[in-house]
C-alpha cells in the first residue's frame, strides 16, 4: 500500500479526520491564510463545473434566466428586514474603507442576495405583466464561521441563488416546491445521494423567510447533512423593500417571493456519502475522470503496452467517457492504482501483456473492487454500460444504507440511546411545540431536519410527542447535523 | 418608430449617451444603489454565459484547469511585492470588521490574485515535476473606481484570471503570447471584433509585471479599448512569495510566472464596436437569441399563422438555432421589431397570411437591414448559413472600418489634428523615452495602446519619434482610449 493511502484515517476510527484527510489528499481542497476560507483546488472545482453544468441546465429547463448581482449590500438595505439582519449580522464582513478613504455608509459582503435583489426589484417590476420573475444566480457569498469544515463550513463559499417574485401566494409555493423537487431529484439522480425533502421548524428556517423547505443527506457517520434549501418568503421582503405590481384588477399589490440555493457544501455531502478507507468515491456522472487506463509492462513489453493502452484510451474516450492514460514513469502500477482509487475514478482499466495476448483488459471498479476480465473488442460497450450501473448502484448502496439507519424509537430513552449509538435519522412525533424541539436538542444534540412532504401534512395518525407525549401533530426526522 | 427606438441618442451626436441608452434599453445591465457597481442583467449576462462557454473551452484546449482562490487578501500577502500594492492599494476595499468584531488583520477584497495565489503556489510547488503549472480561475474582483461606465468601467467586474509557473523564462513568455493569441483569435473570431496585439509601454503596464502584452480594438467612436492582457510577471512574485522548485540539476530556482485576463468589459467592446443607431447588433455567436419569428396576422388569421410560425421556429430549433417564437399579444408587430433590433437578435423571420400563400418566410438581417423572401422549404439551411455570413461580415466591416481610421500622421501637428478629428489608431514613430509619450498625452490625451508584435520588434526601419525627431525604437500605436 502507498505511503499516501496509509496516511489516511480509517473511517471507522475518526470519520472527521477522514474526510479532511480524503479532501486534501484527493487533492479536492487546501487550506488558506484567510482564516476559514479555503482554495478549492482543480480537481475538487472540476466536480463543481460538473455539478453547475448539470444543475444550470435543470434550472434553465424549469424556466429561469441567469444573471449577476453586485458583492456589496449598503448597510441600510440589509437593516430593512428586520428577522433578516438579525439572522446574518453577526457573521457579515463590513467593508468600511476603501483605499485611504473612510466610506460614509459602510457596505456588507453578501451573506445572501434578498436585499440588494429586493431594492433592484422594486424598480423592475411594476405590472402583473412582469411576473412571475424568474432569475438565478451563481456566486460568492460570505458568512464568517467561527468553526469551519473545507466545502461543509467555510466563511466564503460559491452557490445558486433563486430569487423569484410571483403574482400569488399559491404560485410561489408551487416554485418553492418545484426548486426543492429539482434540487432532490439532483442529488438522486446526479449525485447518487438520496434524500428526504421536507419542511424545517420555525426555529431553523432561514431568516426572513415565511416557510424553509430542505432537503437532508444522511451521511457516512449517521449525521445529517442539509444539501439545499427552498424559501416560501412570502411578503416579508416585498414589504420591506416595496415590490409592488398593478395586478389585473387595478390594484396595486405586493409580490410573492421564494428564494433557493445550493452550494460547494455539496461535495463535502459526496465525499461523506459515497467515500471509503481508500478515498474518494465519485458516481460516474460527476467524476472529472470516469476511467482511467493504467499500462503495466517491463523494458521489453514496454513499447507495446503503452501504444496499446494510448489506442484503448482513445477509444474510450471517442465513446464518450471522460479518460485519463496514466503513463507516468518512476512510480509503480501500485501506486497509481492507489493514486486514482484516492481520487475516487469510477473504472480502472488495467492493460498488461498477458492481456494483450489473451485479447482482453481488466476492469476494477471503484466502488465495488471487482475485478473482472473484459474481450478488448468489448471493452467501450462494457465500460459505458458500466457507468450507469455504477451510478444506480451508489444510489442504492447508499439508500440502503440510509433506510437502515432511520429508525422510530419508541420513547426519549431509546432516541437518546440511538442518538448516542449509531445516529441516523430518527423518526419521532412531535407535538410542534418549540420547548419539546428544544429539550431533544439539549438531551441529545439531534434537531428537527425536516418534516418530510409526504406524511408531514396530511391528517395520518402520527403518534404521540416522543417528549410530552401530547398528541403529534408532525412525524418529523431528527439527527445530529453537520 | 416606437418609443423605445425613439429613446436613444443617436451614435453620431452623443456616443457616450448612446452607449448608456443602448445598455439600459436592451437591458443589457442597469445601475445599482452600490457605488460604481452595475447588475448584469440576464439578457447580458446570456451574452457573459456565451463568452464564457467558449473562452473556457479555448483556456482548457491549452491545457489550463480552472480552479477557485478566495476573494479576500490579507494585508501582509497584498504588500509583499511593493510595485504591485503601489499599483493597486488606492483602489482597494478593506473588510476591517465582522459582525461587532474589529479585525486583527485588515482583508483586501481581490482586485486581482497575484498574491495570494502566489502565498499558495510556494506551497504547492516543490520539484520541476510540479511545473509547468497551468490554472486559471473565474471570478468577481474589485476595483474601486471613480468615474464608472456599465461594462466597461466599474468598482466590480467579472473576469477570468490565469496564473502560470514554469521553469524558464523562455517558456513563461511562451505562455504569455500563448494567451495574448487565444485572446486575439476568440475576440476575432467569436465576437467578431479585429484587435492588434502588442507590447504596453512601461507607464502602462500591470503593476507588478516585467512586461504586459495586450489586445487593443477600435470602438465606433474612434476610441480605443483595451479588450485582454496577458503578463510576463519574470520573478517579481516568486521572489516576493518565495516560489521556488528543485530543478532537474538539483538546484534551488525561483519559477517564472505570468498572469492573463479578460473581463465582462468584452461586452462593452461587442457594443461600441457592432451596434448602430437602432441598438445592439450581435454577432450570432453570443447571441442569446439567434433568430426572432414575428408572426403577423389579423384576426381571420391568426390561428393559421401562429401554428405555422410555431412550427417554423421549432423547425429553426431544431436546425441547431437559438430561436424566440415572439407571439406576445397587445404589441404590434412594427413595436416588435423594434424591440428585436434594439436587442441585436442577428435575423429576423417575418410570417403572415401572403407568405404562407407564396410558400415562403421573410428573412431581415440585423447587420444590413437586408429584406429577402427565402423559399419556406429553405428557411432552416438558409437561416443557418446565414449566421456564418453575418459573422464573417461583422468581422470583415469592423476591420475595414478600423484599417480606414488607422493612420500614420507624418508629424505632430497632424498627429493631433487627426486626434481632434475622427480619432483612430495612430501609427507613429516613438523613441521608446518616457519623456516623449508623456509630451503626447498631454498634447493630444492619447496613449500608446501598444506596440504591434509584428514590426514592433524587427530592426525595420521605423522612421523618426513623432515627438523629438529622434531615431524611433519603436512604432507604436497611439489612440485615446477608455
Amino acid at each position: 500500500m502507498s505511503e499516501e493511502v496509509k496516511d489516511i484515517t480509517k473511517r471507522s476510527v475518526d470519520f472527521s479526520q477522514w474526510y479532511i484527510d480524503v479532501v486534501r489528499k484527493a487533492d479536492l481542497a487546501d487550506y488558506t491564510p484567510v482564516r476559514g476560507c479555503m482554495v478549492i483546488k482543480p480537481y475538487g472545482y472540476a466536480i463543481w463545473e460538473a455539478i453547475q453544468r448539470e444543475l444550470d441546465r435543470r434550472i434553465k429547463e424549469t424556466g429561469h434566466v441567469n444573471a449577476y448581482f453586485p458583492l456589496f449590500v449598503p448597510e441600510s438595505l440589509l437593516m430593512k428586514e428586520a428577522e433578516h439582519v438579525e439572522g446574518f449580522a453577526p457573521e457579515v464582513p463590513w467593508v468600511t474603507q476603501v483605499g485611504e478613504e473612510k466610506l460614509e455608509e459602510r457596505l456588507a459582503i453578501r451573506p445572501t442576495s434578498e436585499a440588494i435583489i429586493g431594492h433592484l426589484y422594486a424598480d423592475w417590476i411594476q405590472s402583473y405583466r412582469d411576473l412571475p420573475l424568474l432569475i438565478n444566480q451563481w456566486a460568492n457569498v460570505v458568512r464568517w464561521e467561527k468553526r469551519t469544515r473545507p466545502f461543509l463550513r467555510t466563511s466564503e463559499f460559491l452557490w445558486q441563488e433563486g430569487h423569484t417574485c410571483h403574482a400569488t401566494h399559491e404560485e410561489a409555493l408551487e416554485e418553492v416546491l418545484r426548486m426543492l423537487d429539482v434540487y432532490r431529484s439532483f442529488a438522486e439522480e446526479f449525485l447518487g445521494v438520496p434524500v428526504v425533502a421536507g419542511l424545517k421548524s420555525d426555529s431553523e428556517k432561514f431568516a426572513g423567510a415565511v416557510d424553509t423547505y430542505a432537503i437532508e443527506a444522511l451521511m457516512g457517520d449517521g449525521k445529517a447533512l442539509q444539501m439545499g434549501t427552498s424559501h416560501d418568503l412570502g411578503q416579508n421582503f416585498a414589504k420591506a423593500f416595496g415590490i409592488k405590481f398593478l395586478d389585473q384588477d387595478n390594484t396595486e399589490k405586493f409580490v410573492w417571493q421564494t428564494s433557493w440555493g445550493v452550494s460547494t457544501r455539496l461535495i463535502g455531502g459526496l465525499v461523506m456519502v459515497h467515500g471509503d478507507d481508500r478515498g474518494l468515491v465519485l458516481p460516474p456522472t460527476v467524476a472529472p475522470i470516469q476511467a482511467v487506463v493504467v499500462p503495466i509492462y517491463r523494458d521489453a513489453t514496454k513499447e507495446k503496452v503503452l501504444a496499446e493502452a494510448a489506442a484503448l484510451a482513445g477509444e474510450l474516450s471517442a465513446g464518450g467517457l471522460r479518460v485519463k492514460l496514466d503513463d507516468r514513469e518512476g512510480v509503480s502500477p501500485g501506486w497509481k492504482f492507489n493514486d486514482w482509487e484516492m481520487r475516487g475514478v469510477p473504472l480502472r482499466v488495467e492493460l498488461g501483456p498477458k492481456d494483450i495476448e489473451a485479447g482482453q483488459v481488466t476492469f476494477v471498479r471503484r466502488d465495488t473492487g471487482e475485478k473482472s476480465p473484459v474481450p478488448r473488442g468489448e471493452a467501450v460497450s462494457r465500460a459505458g454500460a458500466l457507468m450507469g450501473q455504477m451510478q444506480a448502484a451508489l444510489l442504492e448502496r447508499a439508500r440502503s444504507w440510509r433506510d437502515s439507519m432511520t429508525r422510530r424509537p419508541a420513547d426519549m430513552s431509546k432516541f437518546k440511546a440511538a442518538c448516542e449509538g449509531q445516529g441516523g435519522f430518527l423518526v419521532a412525533g412531535w407535538c410542534g411545540s418549540p420547548a419539546c424541539e428544544a429539550a431533544v436538542k439539549e438531551e441529545t444534540t439531534a434537531t428537527i431536519r425536516c418534516i418530510p412532504l409526504e406524511g408531514g401534512k396530511a391528517g395520518k395518525d402520527k403518534g404521540v410527542c416522543v417528549v410530552c407525549g401530547a398528541p403529534a401533530k408532525h412525524s418529523a426526522w431528527f439527527a445530529r447535523a453537520y
